[in-house]
């Protein structure tokens, strides 16, 4: 039983993933996005957009890597895209919160639910490029949505949201690629961006 | 671009099962859990806990089956387990809720992810069986860190607990039942549940 009670410890601690907020809102407007939903929206994008991945690609896996992708965040918080001070020890950060939350699971499950997260990071396989990219293309879809309040609010230009979607060759999937060119001209035309 | 778009439509509505408020609290207690981010915990509890699934159990089947398993609660709204009027009309208006709400998707790919929700609520293979012992699971832990304060509130008695948690061979995995059933009666013991 002491495995299982390491395992449902775990289970319990990410759970304070519900209250890590990003600076995204849901469609309706009417919050701030939390950092497990947004975890669960972007395995439902690679479900339903598994089409748009280069062939082989293994989906199943990327759902997996989506799943952990943020669960750091209990610890270190979300840090904005945007924040430039925030990015420079998001790494440092980030890491302390992965031995930390790691440990709390037996022998080495920790050390294998890592390594989909390090493989997320680092973003140089088929699956790691595609859960990336989806993770770029979500709030795109929920700030226009949102007539790009978040945007405006935080005073972002059009040409950094490009950046930072394409940096990395992350979003280089051709039709999911001119499909967020085009939200984020429309939304530029529409004055949400600067 | 039409058929990416009628994906992006089905992404963007399927956002609103993060306004769907389930019975249970997070585990501080602060507010109720929405369907979103239950279903991404659960996932989680998928990937953590899979040695406890029968052999040859395919984890990633379970875990897009829990992507999906509440979505029809965009239109349907969350049934209380205890609710007896409200179950009797839940798979009715799931039911109408699912077919309009996959009709969004282009082709034939509704369907697909209908069938995976069929599965879970049919509940006959090992993957099906799986996925529901942990939405079952979940909430009693759950209630239990919140010293069971949604069972007080709704009287809800330690037999009631037991048997919509082994209903129809839910929770029938040796270890996670012992381990509910030790929880259940800690919970009872503690008087939280009449």
């Amino acid at each position: 039983m002491d495995r299982l009670e390491k395992q449902i410890d775990f289970l319990l601690e990410v759970d304070k993933l519900k209250n890590v907020l990003r600076r995204s809102s849901v469609t309706d407007g009417s919050r701030r996005e939390n950092s497990a939903e947004h975890s669960w929206h972007l395995c439902m994008f690679a479900l339903t957009l598994a089409e748009y991945a280069p062939e082989n690609t293994d989906i199943s896996h990327v759902i997996k890597m989506l799943l952990v992708h943020d669960l750091v965040e209990v610890y270190a918080g979300d840090t904005y895209l945007y924040d430039e001070e925030g990015n420079k020890t998001k790494a440092a950060r980030e890491n302390e919160a992965a031995d930390k939350l790691y440990a709390i699971l037996p022998d080495t499950q920790g050390d294998e639910m890592k390594k989909l997260w390090y493989e997320f990071e680092k973003c140089d396989t088929n699956e790691s490029l595609f859960a990336n990219a989806l993770d770029r293309l979500q709030p795109i879809l929920l700030n226009y949505t949102n007539e790009g309040s978040i945007w405006r609010e935080n005073h972002i230009k059009k040409q950094e949201v490009i950046d930072h979607a394409f940096r990395l060759t992350k979003l280089s999937h051709p039709k999911l690629r001119e499909f967020a060119l085009n939200i984020i001209e429309k939304a530029a035309q529409n004055g949400w961006l600067e």
